[in-house]
Order: C-alpha cells, then sequence, then structure tokens
C-alpha cells in the first residue's frame, strides 16, 4: 500500500475500493481489454501492475516476475494483480539518488555509458554517489567537471578508506574487492541520505529511471532491499556436481540493481548482520564466488522480511544461459539490462542483437547533447555553467570573429586516461612526449611508439563514435597495445574549429614525469631521443639550477616513403642530398631560423640561442611550465605564442646538438583546409594576435616591448 | 467518450462514473496529487488527460491545449477533465499507418531523420506511406530496401500523377506544389485504408508514435481530421497591417501533423469539400499562403465538426515568435517537435538548444542500429533478410576468415545522391568518373573537382555522423558547392574491413552518362582528360562499334607538394627528372607493365596491349562493364579482378597516347594500416583469389585456363 499523507490515503483507499466495485461487476477482462489484439478502444484504468510485466499478447497470464510456476522456488508475492493501480511516480522535480562503486580505467569507460543511458531518459534531477578508487575519480571528477549537465550533482567517496571494511572477505569474483563495497553502503553514504538506487557498471537503461525509484513505494514497513530475482540457476546449486553455492532463497537475486532503504538497514543493523552472516557462512565455505551477491542473499535468506522482490524487467540479465526470455515478452517491457557476464557484449542468446544495439546507441552517443536543459525543474547550474552561458551571451554573432571567440569559451568534455595507463615510475630526469591529434592521425601512433620508448601524453580530439573506433584501433594493434606509459586523453569535439592549444593543456595536465617533450604528432623523433633528452636534462641541471627550454632541431621530409636515419651523421648526409629539409625550409625558413642550422651541424655540446619573431621550435621543458594560449583555435600563431610566453618568462633556449625530430608529409586535415582558404580567416587570427600581446603587456610590462615591436615587422601567414 | 465494443464501453462509463463520485467526495486536489512536490506517494488511477498536457507543478491549472484563456478564440472543446482515463494505446502489435509527402534531395534527409527518430520509440509495427518525386522516391527505395528494418513496411505513389490535382492553386509557401498534395491523400492511398497519420518531413518525435495513434479512439462519430492548433497568431490576421490570412477558427490548425480518418473523408465527400472551399476563396484571396494547411483552416471553419483537437505536444511549433512555450512545462511533456520555419534549426526561441539536441539526437543516430527485431510481434522480414540470416548462420566463427565472410555478406544502407545533383544532359559519349572514398580522404575532393570539370559518381564510406560532418564540408567550400554534377552516395559503415568494390559497384551503378572513367580517389587526372577520353570515345566508336577499354596510363609522385603538368611534354620531362615514375615503379612495376610505358611515350595513336597477370590499369568502359567482385573487401586484388573480368569478356585494352592520371602521396588510409600487418590477411586473401578463380572457370570454361595459369607464377603480395 503506497504512504503519503493522510488525505491522500484517505483517497487512495477509496478509490481502489471503486476500482474494486469495477472489477467485481465486469470482471478481470474488463481492465485488460487494451492489451488484447485489435483492442485500440481498450477500457480506461488498465495498467499493467507495478511489480509485474505486461501479459503477453496471446493472453497466457505466466507468472513472469518469478521465473517459473514453482511457488515454492522464486522468492517473494510479486504475483499481484495484474491490473493494479499504476505505479506512482516519482514528484517531478524530486532529486533522485544512485551509488555505483567505480575503479579503474575500463570500469569509468562503462559508468560513462551507463550515466549517458540514464540520462538520456531521465526527467528528475540527480545525485551521483560514486564510490571510486584514485583512477576512477582522477576520471570521473575532470568528465563530469566538464561535462556540465544540468541537475546531476556527483559525490565522490574514496573506495581505498573502505577496503578495510571488506578485504577480510575471500572473493573469487571478477569484480573483486570493488564487488564487495555496495555492502558498506549504508554507512559509507551520508547519514541524512535515506533512499538510494544502487547500480553495477554493466547495466544499461532502457526506460526513465524515476520508473524505478518510484517501486520504493511499494515497500512494506520492514522491507529495505528491492532486488531483481536470478535469471540464472546458480543458486540452485546443481549446475555441476558438488556445485555449493551460497545460500539463498531459491534462485537468489541479482544485485546489478539495488533499490535501498538506507534508513531503514542502519535501523536494522546491518553492519552486524551481514557481517555475522558472511563470517558464519565463511566457516564453511571458502570464499565468496559472486561478491556481495553472496553475502546479499545469505542474509536475506536468513531475513526475508527485508527484501520487496523487484519486477524482473529492471534487471534482465544478459549471462550465457540466461533465462532472462521469460522475463520480457516485448522490446518495450525492457526497462534495465545488464550484461552480468564476464563475455559482456560477446555473449549469446536470443535477443542479444537487440540488446547490443541498445548499448551501442548509449556507447556512440555524442554526450554533448545530454546537456540540455531539464526545463521545467529548476536546478542549481553546473559549477562554471553561468559564467560560461553569460561569456557566451556577451558574444556579438555579427562579429566576423564569432566562430573564433565561440570556439575559445567552449569547455570540451574531456576523459583523461581513455584506457589502462601505468604511470611511469618516478625518476628525477624522465621525460613525457606530449602531443594532439584527431582521427586522421591514428595512423601516426605506432611509429611514435617505434620511436618513443618513454612516457607519452596524448590528447585525442574524437566524437563519442570515433572514441570507440580508436579503442578498437589500439586493441587491434599488438605495438599500441602493450604500451601502458602512453596515456590518451579524449577531448570531445564540439564546435567548428580544432582547438589545438586546449589539447595541449590537457596533454601537458597529465604528464606525471618531471619534464615534458612539447612535440607535435606528424613528427617522429629520433630513436635516441628519449635516452639523449634525460641525460642532457641530468648534466644540464635542468629545473633545478637552470629555467631553460633545450630545443630540439626540427627537419622535414617531402618524400612519403622514408628511410629515417639512425644518427646525426645519417642525418646530415640525408640533408646533404637533398633527402631532407630544415623544417619549413621552402615556405617559412623563419619559424625555425634561430635554433640556426648551420651551427647545429658542427655543435658538440648545447649552445644557448635569443628569441626571434615567429619562432617555434619544439622544446624540452619541466612540466610546470606556461600552458599554452587557448584563444588560439583554429592553426595559426598557437605554438608560437607559447614560445613568446617561454621567452617572456626567461626561459634559456638551449639547442642540443644531437637532438632531432622529422616531420612526415601528410595531407592537410580537414580542420586545416576547412578554414585556411577563409578570407576572414586571416583578419581573425591577427585580431587574436593583437589582444594576445595586449595580455603579454599587461602581464610582463616594458619587457613584453620587444614582442610588439617585433610584430611590427611583416606580418606572418596563418599558419600552424 | 472513448469508443469500443458495447461491454467496454459500459465498462467505461460505469468506471467515469465512479471516478466523478471520487472527484465530488475528495475534490480535483485528489487525482492531482502525484503532480505535486514531494508526493511520491501519490493516488492510484491519475492520469494526464490524453487531450490535456500534465498539469504544471506550481498548480496553476491553465488551459495548455488551447493557447489562450480566451474560450472565444481556440477551436474545439479539449479543455476537458485533467484526470480522465488513461490513453487506450493500440494493441501491442497493431499495425500504424503513415503517410509524408517528400520530393527532392533535401527532404529525403528529413524524412530519414525523422523516420530515424519515428523508429527509435515505435514498438508496432509500422507501414509507410510516401508520396515521392522521382528523386525522392530513387533514393528512398535503395535506401529502405537496404536498410532492412524489420516490422517497417515502405509503399510509394508518385507525386507526379497528383500534381495536375493541386496544381491550378496559386501558392506561396516555401513547400511548393508538394505542400498541397496531403489534400488528395483520401483518393490517392488504397481505398481499404480507414486511419493515417499524416506528417510533415519537418517534424522530430520524441515518443512513441503509437500514443498519437491512440488519439483516434478519441474522435466522435463524425470526427475526421485530428489536428493541434496554431502556435502563432498567423491566422488571427493582426500581424501587420492589411494581413488578410485565409479563414480559420481562432489561431487555426497546423497540418504538420493530422490524424486522418480517411474512410470518413471520403464518405464525407472531402474532394469536393475542399475544392469548392479552396475555389470560392480564391476568388478574393490571391493565392494560398501556407499551402494545404490554409485549404485545410478554411474547410475546417466551414465545417467544424470535422476537426478533432489534439493535444499541443503533439505539435511543438518552433516558430520564431512561437507560442509553443505555453504549451509544454517540462521536457516529459513534448510528443513531436516542428521545425516549421524556413529557418529550420537556426530559428530562436527559449528552449531552441533543448530541442536542437533531439533533433541532433537523430540526425547522427547510426541508422544501423534501428534494424534492431521488433521483438514480441511476429512480422513478415524485409525482402532479403531471410536470405542473409541464412547465409549469415551458415559461417564458421573459428573460420580464421570469418571477418572477411561476414563483410562480403552486409548489406551496407545505401543513401544515393545525399546531396542536391542535377543529372547531366544526355550526350552520347559522355564520361562519369567513377571513384569511392571514406573521411579522411575528403580534402582530395577539390582538387578532383579542379581536374575533372565532368560528371562524377562517388561513393562515400560513412557514419551517420559523418556523414553530416561531409555536409557541413561541402557547404564551406564554395568550389564543391558550385558543382551540381558531382553525384555523392553514402553507403554507411558497417563492420570491420573497407568494403571497396562494393563501394565502387554502388557509384558505378548511379553513372548517368554511357562512359565510366573508373578512377581511385588518390589520383588526380590530366586538367584535359575529360575533353580528350570524350573526343577519343567518339573517334574509336567505343560501345557501338567496338567492345573496348581505354587505358588511362597512371603515375605518381612521391613528393607531397608537387607542379602539376599540364601536358604530356611536362609530364615526360618530370618523368626525366625523377619528380614523377610511372605508378608503383619502386614496390609493384607488374601492376601497370602491360600498359608499356615506354610505348606510349612515343605513341601517337590509341595501341592496344594485351593482359597480363596482375595488370590492374585505370580504364574507361561502357557504363553497363562488369561489375566489381564484392567479395574483395578490405584491401588486395580487388581491381585486379575486375580487370581479369573485362579481359575474360574479350573487352580489348586499348592505351590513349595523351591520356594520363597521376597519384598523390598520402598516409596509408586508417582501414589500409589496420590490416597489412595482420598475418592471416594474406591467407584470406589467397582464398578469396582461389574463389574468384574458381567462379571464372565455372562462368568462363576453358578461357579462364589462362587466368589459373598466370596464379601458378610467383605469387602478388597483398594490394589495392
Amino acid at each position: 500500500m503506497p504512504r503519503g499523507r493522510p488525505r491522500a490515503m484517505g483517497a487512495a483507499a477509496l478509490l481502489l475500493l471503486l476500482l474494486l466495485l469495477g472489477f467485481l461487476l465486469f470482471g478481470w477482462d474488463l481492465g485488460c481489454e487494451r492489451h488484447k489484439q485489435g483492442g485500440r478502444a481498450g477500457a480506461p484504468g488498465c495498467f499493467p501492475g507495478p511489480l509485474m510485466p505486461r501479459v503477453p499478447p496471446d493472453g497466457r497470464l505466466r507468472r513472469a516476475a518469478a521465473l517459473d510456476g514453482d511457488p515454492g522456488a522464486g522468492p517473494g508475492d510479486h504475483n499481484r494483480s495484474n491490473c493494479g493501480p499504476p505505479p506512482p511516480r516519482p514528484s517531478k522535480c524530486e532529486l533522485l539518488h544512485v551509488a555505483i562503486v567505480c575503479a579503474g580505467h575500463n570500469s569509468s569507460r562503462d559508468v560513462i555509458t551507463l550515466v549517458k543511458s540514464m540520462l538520456f531518459y531521465r526527467k528528475n534531477p540527480l545525485h551521483l554517489h560514486l564510490v571510486t578508487d584514485a583512477v576512477a575519480r582522477n576520471i570521473l571528477e575532470m568528465l563530469f567537471h566538464t561535462w556540465m549537465v544540468p541537475a546531476v550533482r556527483v559525490s565522490f567517496y574514496n573506495a581505498e578508506e573502505l577496503k578495510s571494511q571488506v578485504s577480510w572477505i575471500p572473493n573469487k569474483h571478477y569484480s573483486g574487492l570493488y564487488g564487495l563495497m555496495k555492502l558498506v553502503l549504508p554507512s559509507a553514504l551520508p547519514a541524512e541520505l535515506a533512499h538510494v538506487i544502487v547500480l553495477d557498471t554493466d547495466v544499461t537503461f532502457a526506460s526513465d529511471i524515476s520508473e524505478l525509484w518510484a517501486l520504493f513505494a511499494h515497500f512494506s514497513d520492514t522491507q529495505a532491499i528491492g532486488l531483481v530475482e536470478n535469471q540464472s540457476d546458480w543458486y540452485l546449486g546443481n549446475l555441476w556436481k558438488n556445485h555449493r553455492p551460497w545460500p539463498a532463497l531459491g534462485r537468489g537475486f541479482n544485485t546489478g540493481v539495488i533499490l535501498l532503504r538506507l534508513d531503514r538497514l542502519r535501523q536494522a543493523g546491518w553492519e552486524q548482520m551481514w557481517r555475522l552472516t558472511a563470517r558464519r557462512e565463511l566457516l564453511t565455505l571458502p570464499a565468496t564466488s559472486l561478491a556481495d551477491q553472496d553475502i546479499f542473499n545469505a542474509v536475506i535468506k536468513e531475513h526475508p522480511g527485508l527484501v520487496q522482490p523487484l519486477p524482473c524487467v529492471w534487471n534482465v540479465q544478459l549471462s550465457d544461459h540466461t533465462l532472462a526470455e521469460r522475463c520480457y515478452s516485448a522490446a518495450s517491457d525492457l526497462k534495465v539490462i545488464h550484461w552480468n557476464s564476464p563475455k559482456k557484449l560477446q555473449v549469446k542468446n536470443k535477443h542479444v542483437e537487440f540488446f547490443r544495439n541498445l548499448y551501442l546507441t548509449f556507447l556512440e552517443y555524442d554526450g554533448n547533447l545530454l546537456r540540455r536543459e531539464l526545463f521545467g525543474c529548476p536546478s542549481q547550474p553546473p559549477p562554471g555553467a553561468e559564467q560560461l552561458q553569460q561569456a557566451l551571451a556577451q558574444l556579438d554573432e555579427e562579429d566576423p570573429c564569432f566562430e573564433f571567440r565561440q570556439q575559445q569559451l567552449t569547455v570540451h568534455r574531456v576523459h583523461v586516461t581513455f584506457l589502462p595507463h601505468e604511470p611511469p615510475p618516478p625518476r628525477p630526469h624522465d621525460v613525457t612526449l606530449v602531443a594532439q591529434l584527431s582521427m586522421d592521425r591514428l595512423q601516426m601512433l605506432e611509429a611514435l611508439c617505434r620511436h618513443w620508448p618513454g612516457p607519452m601524453s596524448l590528447a585525442l580530439y574524437l566524437t563519442d563514435a570515433e572514441a570507440q573506433q580508436f579503442l578498437r584501433f589500439i586493441e587491434a594493434s599488438p605495438v599500441l597495445a602493450a604500451r601502458q606509459d602512453v596515456a590518451y586523453h579524449v577531448v570531445y569535439r564540439e564546435g567548428p574549429l580544432y582547438p589545438v592549444n586546449q589539447l595541449r593543456n590537457v596533454a601537458l595536465a597529465q604528464a606525471l614525469t618531471p619534464y615534458v617533450f612539447l612535440s607535435d604528432i606528424d613528427f617522429l623523433p629520433a630513436y635516441s631521443l628519449y635516452d639523449y633528452l634525460r641525460a642532457s636534462i641530468e648534466q644540464l641541471g635542468l629545473g633545478s639550477q637552470r629555467k631553460a627550454a633545450l630545443v630540439v632541431p626540427a627537419f622535414e621530409t617531402l618524400h612519403y616513403r622514408f628511410s629515417f636515419p639512425h644518427s646525426k651523421v645519417e642525418l646530415l648526409a640525408l640533408l646533404d642530398v637533398g633527402a631532407l629539409y630544415t623544417f619549413r625550409y621552402h615556405e617559412w625558413p623563419r619559424g625555425h631560423a634561430p635554433t640556426d642550422y648551420a651551427r647545429w651541424r658542427e655543435a658538440q655540446a648545447p649552445y644557448r640561442v635569443q628569441w626571434a619573431a615567429d619562432y617555434e621550435p619544439y622544446v624540452v621543458v619541466p612540466r610546470d611550465c606556461p600552458r599554452y594560449d587557448p584563444r588560439f583555435v583554429g592553426f595559426g600563431w598557437n605554438k608560437v605564442a607559447h614560445i613568446v610566453e617561454l621567452d617572456a618568462q626567461e626561459y634559456e633556449l638551449l639547442v642540443l646538438p644531437e637532438a632531432f625530430t622529422i616531420h612526415l608529409p601528410h595531407a592537410p586535415s580537414l580542420d586545416i583546409s576547412r578554414f585556411r582558404s577563409s578570407p576572414t580567416y586571416r583578419d581573425c587570427l591577427r585580431a587574436l594576435k593583437d589582444e594576445f600581446h595586449q595580455d603579454l603587456s599587461r602581464h610582463h610590462g616594458a619587457a613584453a616591448l620587444k614582442y610588439l615591436r617585433a610584430l611590427q615587422q611583416p606580418q606572418s601567414p596563418a599558419r600552424g
């Protein structure tokens, strides 16, 4: 019976009575008219009971919430009237709470897909309670911060601190220790939180979560845990000879989707309850096989009054030998699907194509589209969103540089360490290669990995769908899959201009070594460069004694097929026969002229060079170097401005005599070619440069005069 | 009042009575409990009336279906009880009929987005009735044929044949003559069709169409047209001085979404009715301003009993000064949105971001995912789907070439002439350049257009989202946007291997000139080639007198920057200084050796050459030439097999002395690089070649022996 204020209860009671009268007079058939073939006319008042999926069209009235007809086997009394009252929905703007335990890189990706599916259908404000390890927190905190979804609040809880509470339980399940943490949520979540939906990371929503939340209203006064029955025979204990599962009621319950009345569990002494049960069972059982699920089931077997069975459509379990098919009769019945096989999407069952499509929908769904306002529900805007809206509103749409200014303000969703990543061990002179790319440069990655054996931090500018293509690309490459020291950070595409410096800053911020080599993706460094740089950093006392940027001289080949030089001697020979050139020798020698290639030919030791206008060398600097100026979007002046900033902050420019890097030819990227021919493009770039110099003067005063003077010289064309 | 069989009617009446009693006892407030803040408990039996959106949470009970409080201004009596009976839904597997008028390339793209939104939410089988011009039919017939969506039937009706019925009406609306065709649907659609939902191409679904269909049940015995009131003041006639719209009830109705009882309209003499009204109004009004909508409204003003007003959420109209905001109070209210401004997505209104997101969701949605089975509803599989399923089921997953075989069988969705296209005028010796590409070669298009001034037929292998990027790319390029003779055919991506020959066949099948130049996207033809080929075809009497393939000798540059030769003399000079090479001179001279470049240097007239193993020249052939063998997916032997087939069918190979085409260097595409290194790749390619030769022997008998013998020679590596 629904609980509510007295007046509503009285009303509900009377209405129920009246409805009952209707049933007595017209029989069961009445209310179910509309389920029948051709019954478009239908009768009012008929809704599938909240605890039962709809009756299949063939009229078979079967017990659908429990998996078979044996009343002894299935737990709970969920075989209520099929035409009961409609499920009460939470009020329109009620805040719904969801808790998820998440650890590691792969689970973080899963959580995002789950959240996308939830957001797609949700109509209520949400508060996500994420119990995470350090890796997942790092990823998800940045993701939600940059996602800026209206009416979504996120709180983090440190899984490390909870570990000790469950680490004593021997566990054989693939979810590891983290699977067990659902047990301690009543104490880990805030004391004032009374209701929460707990989800595994491998579930996908196919409906509005408020419908699930509404099932709390069906709990009796003592029920505290809402669960769906298991759709496999595991707990029946007859899968193989001597198969001895943990105790459970019948098939037991699956803990992929849980409705928790935290208040009641706390009152009932849940902490002690599950510990006692677990300790006792572990006297005879060696370990949990299914993590928290074993313990939940053992507790429920002892205290069956705690559990409210939920309709099976709220946790359609897609394991290999699933009985889930008995649960749903049509696609419209599905509410939540649960990829609870270790095979995940490779699992086989009759409708797996359908389920996979649903999952892929959200996997590849453009998360930017979920930033849509939850209008009708007033809510606190996400941090930073209001200022952003104001700044965007102040832009002049008639300004020819409007697109540039809009792009500069865009906050891109950022998913750092998209793939498993092992941070490099702390070494005082280690260097991370930093670069950025989009889909059309993925082919560079293998070669880059062969040339640079050290850590890399790469920002990738991708759509959600491209991120999945990227994932498959890495998995298909033995070279790339083997590298755990390359961190890939996905920055999601938004807007027409390539945010080159924002991408560089993301990659730079995620570098974990004391030094960084600021490179571009179409360059291959000398095979020896990684070792040589570390040795040079140590010898020169970079960072601690000297504030310097080490210049790596840049060359280029115009040949598509090209044999990479193994030494400076080989490089010079190629240069002499015209198989190599200094970088942009033909079109734009100013960009690297200060490197002084003639001197470099002969140099035996690092030598200092002076900044000059338009200088844009590739440099090695301490990780705490100035960031790139994010105002430069599209292609032009983005590196030049960074070198100006380094010079203004008095970094010495030291050219390394044995270092080199070579640019490979490629067709211009789409992002470049779209704008190179634009007539307003150069004007806008000039405006950006002017503003950059104004800011420079503000920060550095008279010292910035030399850059302004340099600007008076013939203008440089728009370049990258 | 809902209509149904007598028993259901009696039941409904009694239940209404009982509900009324409830209201009398507990007041209006009772049933709406659940809409209130925090009212999770709620009272059973409360549903928003089908003809009214929900009451907003602030409790303001306003007349939401009509746009303002003036009872005289809004048509219809849709201000019923807010807590009436729930809308009856069509029975689970009832077939719903939808009619759409569609003409031209751009509307065809719109229809596809509309259909995607409909399919995403639908839970019923659908029958689409498409009234199309020849262009739209060509596009949509191929699209639906290759889409193979289960439980969707499509019928086409020839708009040209209906034109005469409406062409006498002067019309100023941007939809042109096709807008008016909705008027003739009762006679144009099959006589046995009684109910149909009629949609404009610029609507987007945000809900299950069966909920809209269910509103038919609310029609009285005489009502025949379900419409939503206009959400603008147009028909009030006070927008400007002397603004004289067509007659309408109050704000009139919008015809973007119509529920038509065709049976009743036919009975009521609709044909005569609207014609009489239109003729009479045209005596004093110069033309229709809003096409069919003016006439529907004028008829309704005369026969108000025909119309059943629908809740405004079923046609939320997003024009510039829309009053739509008065209609919905929250995102959850929206059912169908209607981009009924000529500005479409550029329109401005308060929630346009939200609406745009919804639209973009479906615009970029992977249509392949909508192929999901409508399980629970038995339905005739789409043509070819069963054979395809069987063939796929017969594949052996353990076969190392499984991916190849699966890819060969894949039926890709094909959207021909994705962009507006003007077929070339019929000219007896005209040649179309045929090629295929994916996203990473878009940059080639501008240069190609400069080199080839004639018609082109290009197949693009894209995702749905990439197709939109492609669209923006074309729009942003003045060179490309100006070319109406380039036909772009989108083949939607599916599977891991690039279906190169399937793409070539799509482009080839869509070429409309008598001859085709079978090229590749990374080649630029000589500037004069188009003219020269047409002259050569004429001179040689190709096609009519001679069965020949004209060979265009292929060269390559290894330089990324390169000045294209303007004549054969210039080309030979570049060849002599090593700035150019014959194509794949270094790695695979066999591919083009039979062209005999030495002879070509001196040749003044076309000369015949003999086929040899691995020959893969670029050729000009009649359009009815053999198709490419679709078994070759990925990269390797795909062109070679085609030349074998030409030779087997006794095409003469004639090298043209002044023709040339030059390959530009580029990084290997993702699709290539993914498989080049694969160890099983070569084995599978060998297996494919063997099967190809077996088929060749079957078709050509002893004549095919020479190809088998050639195969005994040292194997060629896997190449493109």
